[in-house]
């Protein structure tokens, strides 16, 4: 096992998925903090934008082209379009890049121009580039040095559906996925859908039928599938500040029960820590998942219809960003998998 | 119009949904509150339960015979089972009886036997009684003297289909219904779940595939329809006070645009003071309801899977309960239909 | 009694405490919405900035100088500074102008201009507006055709300490108020305070000693003592939507028990249909006064260090601001003081 | 240093403070949790009764002589009354015992039997017990057996007023103390007022001037100031999970500027790593230290009423509780005092 340490850099630190970034990588026992960047805040320290950090991390916000420099490994949090001059940079500099935003979660640059409205400036990038979904693609995570960090709802959903389409348990074309997400997922940015007084005592869907992460979450299932998969995905604006559910809508054509269908996902996730098949009984909820990186799935069913409903429930800032980027991380480097983000979840 | 002021009486007027119609009843030019009943508090105030009618409201909680005897209207909000032995004794008084229990919202006593485990004890008050969902069975309330209230969750995901259904614009043997509601829907009761620190920041489904709202949906939904029609129903219990959001998911079967499918949703309700479809570009939101008989509908579409979502608001308290309750007393007493019920929702 | 309809304008209608004046006066028996202005969102209708306005008020909000016109009264909720050049020409124009902001809350000029940085243009309106506390300056009201609405903080804490000071009960040159106020009262304006994952689950004073409502509490106070009172004004960010709960200690100089004192309370306000002296072993709590333009007091002791506690709370959006705003109307026109205000706050 | 593992065990594991033990310990380096017990909840898993433990740990609650028996060091968390017979045990047998309840903070037995309404049985454990305010009491704590873990708002108090009264800058006979903490101090148990829809959108005190923690609270400044205070405590319950804010008000007779009088609260802490005290601009606010052991202070003035403002946050769960409980196991030990509760507060 690798026990060094490494010197990274968080590029759009004072957004809330760099800043719990840099909560987790405090406590990293393999990760130094080199630099913190923000375009906007540059010059400031990142205890004033967030005073939870007093006296713990204190470091100055510098410039991308400092970060870059300082780190052996680079994340980046920003807007869409902005990664990819930074992939080249660390490319050529031989440090590992993983990406939070969207830049490099697409296969297909022409999807990516159709709902982002930018272009693939280089494609041998893309080409190299690895979708960090940790569980399922840690071979070839382990090899990649440009990493796109999955969406917070692709994340619960592909967990969610990974063992019954690897398992031709459900009809594979067509899924129904209503998702919840906490306010944080939303971003740092105000607006008035996020001012408190309309925020909280309230809730709705939004972006229906064209929320951006609909074509990330196809492309997965389709990887999964075999063949093209669409989903009708609806997501709500939840008053809580962390946590996402994702319920999920199937067809079982497998005739198998429920539970060996639960059966078959425990096996599947077997060695995997970080998600949690729940025991019949009970159901995935967004509060034992806060402030940690685990995935917790149920399996239900409604007999009735022969609809297989499965729910899972993630921190959208944790295995949602920044834990599952630091899982990447830690796999990529041959580090312990779990290091530094094996934090239990508060019991309330 | 009818402009008489009828004495009401209320039993079990201690829960939350008995203490909703309180308010509303405190203020309805058309009625007199006769007597409040409760069986475990009995000679206490009203405004020692709820401070909040302190100086307005300060009635005895009597018992449930004295609160038939007093009342030409009696409502009931009580667990099932409770509510056919008032039903005989209203209906040998000549008093019209409303219940916001279960106990006369099913039609066949089968279903009810199976769903809640008691029996109908009197079928031919079964038969005499109305589904109270105001707006679709009018001509029929006008004539009852005997109502079983709509649930709060069926009444929001009925009133979303109505003109899908009855215009055969979707397929209408199976729909897929995620609903969100807030906590006074559980009651008043104490339970670990609905516990301010596991309830707040918290959000998870609960009783899939098994909830007792199912058969009620799908009764009326088949009303509509004309055949049987079957839901995949999976409620959520959402960290706020009030309201509902039902995101139903249906097969678009007509061939018409978003646009027309609203137009006629618009049509269908437009004579309907308390159902509201929004203008494009606008979403249901249970913010925009609370405290009001209002149900807002908004019409989307997944294009690339060819899927309708309709999404309705209510106030579960409210259109869910108490306020469609005293709309079918208005109805049925030949009263002003929006007397008592006319408030404004909040805009914060 | 007068049972005119009266025109009236809110100038400001976009804003929160605008908002809720449309709220509470589209059920006003006595007044007919005129015009509705905003100096952001002229052209545009209310209920797209409201959407819960939606079917029942549509009007496209106007300039400030439509509305002066077309109202019989005139209200105006904006900030400080603007309201003086409306005072004067709704004085020209022989209308009654209720302002919501701070421009005619202080008699002293040179305070406002040291707490507000602007002067006193018109020293002759400010000689004839009236402070609107309703309870207290009632027979001024009934005479003025300039109202400065009080404050939130100040009407929460002036009618928790006037039975006290009137009656010579507590020591009068020096208080400690600890208050804490719901979002809406620091508005629709968007920062990242208010921003709701900063907010929820959030908590601490601001602005400690240097509070706006400082000096026109103290005003307030002082009229009531007779002589200089100065207070110790720490306010508070509470997660929730609505309410205030201003903590009053007090010296208890009186020799009386908090029986006696409870006592004197409840006959000071007994005609007071809007203010409730809890009984004892009563807390006021926010909870009980939402929606409603009532403030409930409730009187403690801490008999070993001999301070006085009282606790008032009140809606800020309510009885701290657009609620008071049309009390003061009604008693100016000499209508029905509850018309219009008559909410029954909800058991939840 | 010692870098032993220590067989740990919690009696009152199933309550709230003793999950959070759970929670801490389970990460603590020189922590191995021997066993956890419930008088309720015996031979149920920890993870069946808090589900975010599922997998990490699913110890079987056990007995509390089971508990005593396996562990070096145990911790009670159990209502009052309950714990003199463990310490006796555990003096007996040479464990340390760290009390999380109030049966080992009162110095006086009389006080004890007069505020809880029990009597001290062993006098002489009272007499060899500490109070366990770590960064006050380090020295004595180190060579402590028996550890009266301290109150979550006595806490808060002490060590906002500590450098205060130890270096004579206030008045040190009489504070007025406004603390508001977040509803998991209130425990597990159900009661009407922590549920949910009567707690959420909710705000009031309680237990005005007869909170058990008074005493405590004028024990421990007494101590400090080497005479008799009092205080005047109104504790209120926040519509928020965890924290606590203390809004403390002294009277500055130091003559000292508050830029001075921050200056010495930074020296007197300055070598501590759990207590922040914060520039000037900055104010103490409970979403700083949610689930970390930090105390963040924050010092204010009004100049006009003389009046010293302090206001300390902490999470009531942590330092409040657990937290402090296990850095005084650390200190006790001799283990490195910030082992396993060195958690980063999350920035968002």
């Amino acid at each position: 096992m690798n026990t060094n340490v490494y010197n990274v850099s968080i590029i759009g630190a004072s957004g809330y998925a760099g800043a719990e970034l840099v909560r987790i990588l405090l406590s990293h026992p393999n990760a130094k903090l080199a630099a913190l960047s923000s375009v906007s805040y540059t010059g400031q320290s990142i205890a004033e934008l967030y005073p939870s950090y007093r006296n713990i991390c204190e470091q100055i916000l510098v410039s991308e082209e400092d970060a870059i420099e300082k780190g052996d490994v680079v994340f980046a949090s920003l807007p869409h379009g902005l990664s990819q001059e930074i992939a080249l940079e660390c490319d050529r500099k031989g440090k590992l890049f993983i990406d939070l935003g969207a830049d490099f979660r697409l296969d297909d640059g022409e999807i990516y121009t159709e709902w982002y409205g930018k272009d693939y400036i280089y494609p041998e990038l893309h080409a190299k580039s690895v979708y960090g979904l940790s569980e399922i693609y840690r071979d070839k995570i382990k090899k990649a040095t440009i990493i796109g960090n999955p969406g917070c709802y692709p994340t619960s959903v592909a967990l969610a559906l990974y063992p019954a389409i690897k398992n031709n348990l459900v009809k594979a074309d067509d899924f129904i996925v209503d998702s919840k997400s906490g306010v944080t997922g939303a971003g740092k940015g105000l607006t008035q859908k996020t001012h408190f007084p309309e925020c909280n005592e309230a809730f709705s869907p939004y972006n229906i039928g064209k929320h951006r992460h609909t074509p990330e979450i196809e492309q997965t299932l389709s990887h999964f599938a075999g063949n093209s998969v669409r989903i009708t995905f609806v997501p709500h604006l939840l008053p809580v500040n962390r946590g996402i559910i994702s319920t999920v809508y199937a067809e079982n054509i497998s005739g198998l029960t429920v539970e060996d269908i639960r059966a078959i996902y425990a096996r599947t996730y077997e060695d995997e820590y970080f998600i949690r098949v729940l025991p019949s009984g009970e159901v995935a909820n967004l509060k034992n998942v806060r402030m940690s990186n685990f995935c917790d799935i149920s399996i239900h069913e409604d007999r009735h219809t022969s609809k297989l409903i499965i729910v899972s429930a993630i921190d959208n800032m944790v295995k949602g960003a920044a834990g599952q980027a630091v899982q990447n991380m830690n796999i990529a480097l041959g580090i312990n998998e779990r290091a530094g983000i094996d934090f239990v979840p508060p019991a309330i």
